[in-house]
């Protein structure tokens, strides 16, 4: 062969996997699924490709420099970077065919061009829920994303982690009754507080033109602690003259309550009051996630409330709640910090090996188990049995069935347990009732 | 609200589904990967966006026009126009990660800027499995695609349709028998033969100038009829003096006879002479797959034997086999043909509807379901009664429980079958029971 070879690779910033981790990958997007639909959320897919004009309606920020924009013919395109954009877009698009509330979940990936560094990917997956109300949505939705998110990282196998929540409009009310009106640099800067420490936070505040007094009062306000009655009680103790504070007071007790109704135990969820998101479109409950042994993982699944998803698109007032699980992000740091491990993983439960010539009974074998539901490959190739092992073995096929002249003649399999070593020779209705 | 708002819109050639036929759309593409894992293949998922070099190393052709190609800082980047190169990439990048033979599948949305006409999307999903061999790989794997492929229909619901097949090699050897070297562009036209039909294929022939004599006996030759057997023993009987015939011959004899024994029955697969696919690297089987009351669909699911996967980036030999089920087309197709439904699609099995101020006892009642793995949502927004039935009317949910002052009193609630409107009082552990 003369011609030039092109060396294979990928791009920096994407995530490849090997089968066995992808594996694992899948797992935990199909765990994420299942209890998304449990609560009755309903799917969708959009395009992955939008109209600029579309998907950069609010323009300006950080996130429109990181957007993959080009153009085909006359045509300026974007690639989706959120799940919330494009939930906007056709939630205004297909409003007189949806039932509201819409509860949707939608699992995809989205695309930004970031600075390339460890553990920052340019394409990954979101795992986004919201309930999206029409005019007006109940509180208690506030409780319910909560209790979805125990039930989900219940199932994908952890048990110490927390929910940190708040409610936006108590600090911005503080902020008011503080004669404070800007509040958006301010919320901004305390979302920092994990990152930048209390002095990072004061030194940021002062640059806003904030005096020392009135720095304390926050500092002191959202470092308030104790068990979820004692904050709130704390809250009321301040006895602070101001509607969006108390109203906030009012929804996080409710949404506390509720909670508690929802089965997730007290271990699982805690008031935070430096919890605020960055984000300017909350405007009431918010929620982050930490794994209690792994702070350094940062947030896992955060989320919050929203007074309207899709003022760029459409009149109608559609006040939502909901999260988000990086899911990528979440996979690499989990395999980083050996939480999950690949070793074991396989979806093969059995592999057949013919000795060379025997094929036609592998096959028929094949046959039974498969329609049975047993997920079942044929090793095909000729060569030696040795090899044949090994390749179940590399594989973490956990069970074997040799099939030659013997087996043929006694009607006899033998099935090996891969990880015992433990043989038996069983006739094939033996082999469906042991592997099933 | 002042500002201007911007039209909520997608890019033409791209599909978009209501959450019913989303519902559906995931059920089929959920069979499929159900059935691509029992035969023991491995997922993988590669980048959507590559680098132009790698993606497009072929060069030339149709596709290289179509595809969706940017410039981000100075990368040259591409988004994926199928999944076989991305497979040969993969292939060759992590070789000495992998086993062969190495099964994997890959179900992926890929981009093509076609031309946009009515059924043809410019975003799709390829449903694709491929079985790779290193320099070698046995010729029954050539049979159990097609097992594959029966198991997948049939699960997705489909009874009578008709896995076409051919060898290249016999028409190939055949070209070569009667002196005409340069098989492709005779290839290409043969296989347009469903679209031009007969007389369009001589002409075009005939400008390949391919003299009369010549042209009728190709002609014959690709409507040779009969069983399977018979038309195997009708290519024997043209005694053709030509080895690449006779191994074709001898390759689909094998494969016929093993397609037997996977299982399949005898009405779904058939041997036709003038199925030859258009791609050029397909190089012994080539499959098509019909649904037998709608020709007019094309082929649902094709694919084929390649010799070597990967020329571009190694110089390791991988011959494999393979198999693609193009989704999204397939799902319009199947919906605009009315083959399939939303009507009754609904992945939620009970709405709790508490009157208004029972909303605590609807959660604790939904916890009890959601523990027994029920899907289940609350409507928590107040309202009138006749409302919230609608909403579950509407959504095609199947059961209601009702919730209210009696309920609670008796803790006896009420299930309503929303398709008989047959109503029931039943303490929860006899919910549980027959939502089950």
């Amino acid at each position: 062969m003369n011609k030039r070879l092109v060396k294979p690779s990928i791009l920096p910033g994407f995530m490849e996997l090997t089968p066995a981790d992808q594996i694992l990958f899948n797992k935990m997007m199909d765990t994420i699924r299942k209890n998304y639909e449990k609560f009755g959320f309903l799917p969708i897919d959009t395009p992955v490709i939008e109209k600029s004009e579309v998907l950069l309606a609010k323009g300006g920020g950080e996130t429109e420099k990181q957007v993959y924009r080009f153009k085909k013919g006359n045509t300026d395109m974007s690639l989706r970077f959120d799940l919330t954009v494009p939930l906007a877009r056709y939630v205004s698009q297909y409003y007189s065919q949806l039932e509201f509330p819409f509860r949707r979940y939608h699992i995809g990936k989205v695309y930004r061009g970031e600075r390339s560094q460890r553990g920052r990917f340019r394409e990954f997956y979101q795992c986004d829920i919201d309930i999206v109300g029409n005019e007006k949505l109940s509180i208690i939705n506030d409780a319910e994303i909560p209790s979805l998110i125990y039930s989900t990282f219940k199932e994908l196998g952890f048990d110490d982690f927390t929910i940190y929540l708040n409610n936006r409009k108590i600090l911005t009310g503080y902020l008011e009754f503080l004669n404070l009106e800007d509040s958006a640099p301010i919320l901004r800067t305390i979302d920092k507080l994990e990152k930048i420490g209390p002095e990072g936070v004061e030194e940021e505040l002062m640059k806003l033109g904030l005096e020392k007094e009135t720095i304390d009062k926050i500092n002191s306000f959202i470092r308030i602690e104790g068990s979820n009655d004692e904050i709130i009680q704390q809250l009321k103790d301040l006895d602070v003259d101001n509607e969006l504070f108390n109203t906030g007071i009012e929804e996080l007790a409710t949404v506390i309550k509720y909670i508690g109704l929802f089965g997730v135990p007290k271990k699982n969820y805690k008031i935070s009051l430096s919890i605020v998101r960055g984000l300017d479109y909350y405007t009431g409950t918010v929620y982050e996630t930490f794994l209690d042994d792994y702070p350094s993982l940062g947030s896992v699944c955060s989320g919050g409330r929203y007074d309207d998803l899709a003022t760029y698109y459409t009149k109608q007032k559609l006040p939502g709640v909901g999260m988000s699980i990086g899911l990528t992000r979440l996979f690499y740091q989990l395999r980083e910090a050996n939480i999950i491990k690949a070793d074991e993983s396989s979806l093969t439960t059995v592999l057949i090996i013919p000795m060379d010539g025997f094929e036609e009974k592998a096959v028929e074998i094949a046959n039974r188990l498969r329609a049975e539901d047993i997920y079942t490959q044929i090793y095909l190739e000729t060569g030696k049995i040795k090899k044949k092992f090994g390749y179940a073995d590399k594989l973490n096929i956990p069970y074997v069935i040799v099939i030659g002249e013997d087996e043929v003649k006694n009607d006899q399999y033998t099935l090996r347990n891969m990880k015992t070593g433990e043989q038996r020779s069983l006739a094939v209705e033996e082999l469906i009732k042991c592997l099933k």
